[in-house]
């Protein structure tokens, strides 16, 4: 099941992706209910982010591949950072180029979406609600500049996700591109991940306490680059869906 | 005005700390109301955490004497990361000491409670409620494995603060102090900072967009230290409060 929020003629709704457009359900993303009947068409909806993150955990050095391009500054294991939950973005919404920075990027991620709060997680199977797509935007050279990496990844738009939650995915051995205005940029597995995604769930409670509604950005794949003015960024992740959005100024 | 939240037979309250005890008033921090006429003795109430964060902003390197402490990593300017929100805790509860670190440290820091969102903000003193008193507990052990911060300061109560928010004090020059079991181990005043308080608010705006409940944590002064089972932590900032803390084993 694809779960989306989205809004249409006023009002957030709760709805399920297909081919042919949306299906308006009853409840909430942890709760889904019955159909209303109500279908739209994509061209009548606005696309919400799918869930409003608790907090936002990125994971990094998760890919052996992606290491390699950043060796003098990569762990030995994944390593953990958090981004401003109000970095969040919807599919179709755009990224904006922050004024202080000549280096923003994208990182095709695979998102993981928490539904039962847990710490130090033995079953994780149990407290993932389902998959979705992440753009981890990046300002690389605040990255670099602050050592920290907080701050590059938490300006406002940075956090594209989306557009569906997908309930019924095996995470573990699906297709990840991200291609900029029609281009080839990223392509892997996620079966190449060093910590598959139950692994991090497990993983990241070992340092704090994972809420409902969480979001875990599970790492990106080889080839992040420079994102400018006028860019379309597509990822799209094999059985979930296309997140795209557009790059503007400031 | 010392604004506090509190517990007394059931319900959390708002209420002004003074020397005889607590005050309590109608509406909530950002729109304090009048006194009900309630009055409570210390040993009558369960402190809460005076504000319950949107984000939680730990800004490093902002005293010269503690970038010495850690100069092999330290940053030219002050560098930002993010502390999970669910790591908060209260006055006078148990900071717990996890089993995956071996050695959890205190950090002593003015805190800065904004009431006013914005990004890019041109003037601060429109943007903080008040000011209180951060222990931005790290396990050190952790943060050196991880080379990102947020992991080691993530871990649930490891973001002790309050017991109130100050909004009648002038943050440039105050003199904080952090003592273990009576012995004096962190000692500077915030007139060392680099960045001072509304100075930060601006720097930190530069990268996110600050959010109507944020709490930024200043940095720490010189003479961080170890945290071991039964110590009791004492952090005084001038014309604030004392925050009180006691250790424990998971």
């Amino acid at each position: 099941m694809k779960l989306v929020r989205f809004e249409s003629y006023g009002g957030e709704k709760l709805g399920i992706l297909d081919d042919a457009g949306v299906k308006e359900i009853t409840g909430d993303i942890f709760n889904p209910g019955r159909e209303t009947g109500g279908i739209y068409n994509m061209e009548e909806i606005i696309f919400h982010p799918p869930v409003y993150p608790e907090k936002i955990v990125c994971v990094g050095f998760n890919y052996r591949a992606h290491m390699g391009e950043l060796k003098e500054i990569a762990t030995k294991k994944p390593t953990i950072t958090l981004k401003a939950r109000n970095s969040i973005l919807a599919h179709e919404q755009a990224i904006i180029l922050p004024k202080n920075s000549n280096q923003v990027e994208h990182e095709a991620e695979l998102g993981i979406v928490i539904k039962k709060e847990g710490y130090r997680i033995i079953k994780p199977e149990e407290h993932i609600l389902g998959y979705t797509i992440v753009n981890d935007v990046t300002a690389r050279d605040i990255e670099k500049e602050m050592i920290q990496w907080s701050a590059s990844k938490s300006f406002p738009t940075f956090c594209p996700v989306g557009p569906c939650i997908e309930t019924d995915v095996d995470p573990s051995d699906l297709q990840i591109t991200c291609k900029v205005n029609g281009e080839l940029r990223q392509n892997a597995k996620t079966s190449l991940m060093i910590y598959k995604p139950e692994k991090l769930v497990s993983f990241v409670s070992q340092f704090m306490r994972l809420e409902r509604g969480d979001l875990i950005a599970t790492g990106t794949v080889p080839g992040v680059g420079p994102l400018v003015e006028g860019d379309v960024v597509e990822i799209e992740i094999e059985d979930i869906s296309v997140l795209r959005n557009y790059v503007k100024l400031e």
